[in-house]
């Protein structure tokens, strides 16, 4: 077995991120005050973060054999943090001091046949196994299944695949290791003049597999919203074997086999490394700015810029109060942030025309668009900082989750026409649900995402104080009422955040019914035993 | 029973397109002129086209229950009319009075509940169901499987399922029924000013179904090159039961359960009806056409404009043959055209640029490129002419199939990494086949119809002189070799033809074992008989 966990950075075991990036107490103290502010209370209680010494994990229910003893750990920091990934709920459990279902062994293999092995090992005993990447899951996408499901949980943790393995420059892709973290991935292509330019929230902490199998939304805000468009081809290991795809920019033979392990998240197998598509770094930008005194116009100048064919890389509409909480508005105001970026091409005509769609529409645009090219084009600027902030938010939800605040985002997508009545039936069902726990003064914020020439991908911010204690139940009443809404008014349970355990309910109302027989029958295929990530994408019966 | 094909408009029942449109004796006889030239010999055979006199069909095997009479017809005009698409190697057959195994019956049902009792039928009885768009494949998509496997076979037309059924102007998108011919659900969508602007060879006569199940390949060389991306629900009979799936923008909700049937050439069930995101209509329109000396600079053009994020409707890149025999080039020049159309913007910052890139690379461009704007951009103008030339170009194929000589063409995608050592491979296999079949005389020409920023699409035509009433054989060594250095050096055996019974062998091998696995299981969910266009996708066991 090995020893302890043997990452250079220090992991938080109970949260997010990096513990020398965490907020302090003072800080922690601050926060607290501002959103009891907000809330208009007095205070908040706030409660400590566990420490590894006031967590106790139940005894290891299985060993792996010698031959694969070198690659696992049942050390008491691997398998506390292992439990959960980062969702509110994982992070209240985390303050509760609640690690009552740990996997047994926290296994890190080193090569593809080291998965093969693993993966035969957990197929035989007939043990759950959970791929892990970076487990940024907020959907309960990486915890072990009920503990009465199976007689033991391994979890297969991908940091050591984390190297880009060959560059392809003519056709702009690279062979990449499913255990890249963004940061990895993106240092490694660096020296190409190469980027995968795909800045999810978790990208510090997130890896390529873990993209692909949940299908990531980016950092495009149109055209190439997913991951999906820039896999080029799939080396992936089931328990029935290895899968390997042709490298092909397009194809039209039968169903697109990369497709089938899209949005698998671990129910198949275990993405070992992809072919991506690439871009050449930016050295061109240009972003405009334009405000709304109403929403509704400000949802149709988003329509007008993404049925255009312009196809800018952020278009991003804030709602009033959205805007007014990321400090880019007084709270009367909606915002839409719209930026193109090239490697190519200035960019004059591209922002101009944006900016007269959102005129067109009654926004308000600055006279002078901001078009950058060069050296100066190729630092991220104002776009970079914003991204810094947005990736580091993560850590203030850790904090905010210990203040007994109910604090929840979820996000979908629907179409164009169905957008106004879906809107209110959604933040009215959250609005509900939020009376009856009695955290009137909470709010629902929401954002556009991602936009598409049918739709958009609202993303809704929840906020609410809560009773200590009970944070976990009523942040289900929430969620429930957030989820049968979509469900019911024809939207996605998950437009980027993926299925994971918590969604499974929603998603098995949104799955055809004979889809979901087709992915059992092709699970069986790959995965005779069953113990692929259980429970997910294919409930357990 | 049904009396005859009650169409307004006669088909031709052993080839292409409308009686009143194809060749005439002198026609034919001008074309065999200029062929001859070409090869160098004297003159070329011409055999007359059949006649339905001329055919013999053996007796149906099977009859429909009455409930299913009023569907169903076994006149000789739509069983033999049915018997083939149209592939030179269909046509050929056709020539050779050969229509040995038509199927049993034809079913034109008017509705969906109809489709579910027809393939009800066929799972109890244990008949091969054979669905029917437009007929156009060209890869024996729709024809009988072997006689002796199946008791009987049905074709399903989708003929009567020709409508829009709504449109949602907000969302630019509209729901069709499979059945409708291209320039049936364009003439339906105009009014609304909309329209789906897609337009493969076989426009005039394939369906929305069809284009679906083959993951067709249309009008757009760049981004939106499969029909795969306006896809946004569909409706899908299987034997199993009806599945239909949301209309959503985006999603992130598992595998997309469309893409289950996005290629499944009918092996899964039929689509009745999709949702389909749908353009303005251009009114802005850039283009221009550059030259080259040299094939190389012309792919390396045709690849920075592929990389340059500017997305041009059209990139079209001709090799001097190509160039020559479109009559655009004098046989020595690559010709490279490049078009942009938008209802949007003006285009003249995108086409200059275009522009700048073809003259980067060697590309002879002239100094004024070609812009239009407003009701003369709304015209299709040059690009619909050719357009126009196109789409006829199958009634001279069908003219040439009766002449001995042997005309393939086939497709494939690969990296632009391994392109030009492909293309040697591929067009040195073709060449080396031609000699053996005594065709020297003969040419293999080639062109990019689709363009990614990781790889072209090269489309392949062949044309050599064979031997009358070996035309098939011959056929089949060309086609053998052509395939077999596509599978060998990393191509796909079809970008936009499909798979059909024809490419099975290949696609056997570009199919990952463990996908094959899959979609077998996924077919048993769906179609436990095994009867949805057997052989097809999944092959006979």
């Amino acid at each position: 077995m090995q020893g302890g966990n043997a990452m250079s950075r220090r992991r938080k075991f109970w949260g997010w991120g990096y513990e020398d990036e965490d907020l302090g107490a003072d800080e922690r103290k601050a926060l607290a005050g501002v959103l009891a502010d907000r809330f208009g209370v007095d205070s908040l209680s706030v409660t400590e973060p566990p420490t590894l010494a006031e967590v106790e994990l139940r005894d290891p229910r299985v060993k792996p054999p010698s031959s694969l003893d070198h690659l696992c750990s049942d050390s008491k920091e691997e398998r506390a943090s292992h439990t959960y990934g980062k969702s509110f709920r994982d992070v209240v459990r985390a303050y509760r001091r609640d690690f009552s279902n740990p996997p047994d062994v926290v296994a890190t293999p080193n090569d593809e046949e080291d998965v093969r092995r693993l993966l035969d090992w957990c197929s035989e005993a007939g043990l759950a196994a959970i791929p892990y990447g970076g487990g940024s899951s907020v959907v309960g996408g990486v915890e072990p299944p009920p503990a009465d499901a199976f007689p033991g949980a391994v979890t297969i943790d991908l940091r050591n695949l984390n190297k880009v393995l060959e560059v392809d420059r003519a056709s702009r892709a690279a062979r990449i290791q499913g255990g890249a973290l963004g940061p990895d991935l993106e240092a490694q292509l660096k020296p190409h003049g190469l980027t995968l330019r795909h800045f999810p929230q978790s990208f510090e902490l997130s890896t390529l597999g873990g993209w692909i199998a949940t299908r990531s939304g980016g950092q495009f805000a149109t055209l190439y919203t997913h991951i999906d468009d820039f896999v080029e081809a799939v080396r992936v290991v089931t328990p029935a074997g290895l899968v390997k795809t042709r490298r092909l920019p397009g194809s039209g033979a039968g169903p697109q086999p990369e497709r089938l392990f899209l949005g698998s998240e671990g129910s198949l197998g275990i993405i070992t490394e992809a072919w991506m598509r690439l871009q050449d770094r930016p050295t061109f930008r240009a972003n405009v700015a334009a405000s709304f005194a109403s929403f509704e116009d400000a949802v149709a100048a988003c329509r007008a810029v993404s049925q255009s064919g312009l196809h800018p890389s952020n278009c991003r509409l804030l709602d009033p109060l959205e805007a007014l909480y990321s400090g880019a508005g007084d709270g009367g105001q909606a915002l839409l942030l719209v930026a193109f970026e090239s490697a190519d091409h200035e960019l004059d005509a591209w922002i101009a025309r944006a900016g007269e769609l959102c005129r067109d529409h009654g926004g308000e645009v600055p006279d002078q668009v901001e078009t950058r090219a060069g050296a100066e084009g190729a630092r991220e600027g104002s776009a970079g900082a914003w991204r810094d902030a947005f990736i580091k938010m993560p850590y203030r939800r850790d904090a905010i989750a210990g203040m007994g605040v109910i604090n929840e985002t979820f996000e979908t997508a629907c179409t164009w026409e169905a957008f106004p009545r879906f809107h209110a039936a959604v933040t009215g069902a959250v609005r509900g649900a939020l009376e009856s726990i009695g955290g009137g003064s909470g709010w629902v914020s929401a954002r556009f995402t991602h936009v598409y020439p049918d739709g958009p991908a609202p993303y809704y911010s929840v906020m609410a104080p809560g009773k200590p204690g009970q944070e976990i139940e009523q942040w289900q009443v929430i969620k429930e009422a957030a989820s049968a809404a979509i469900i019911r008014e024809g939207g996605t349970i998950t437009h980027h955040h993926a299925v994971g355990r918590d969604h499974m309910p929603w998603y098995e109302q949104e799955k055809p019914a004979l889809v979901d027989a087709a992915l059992r029958a092709a699970k069986t295929a790959l995965d005779p035993r069953g113990v692929m990530n259980p429970g997910v994408i294919v409930g357990l019966r």
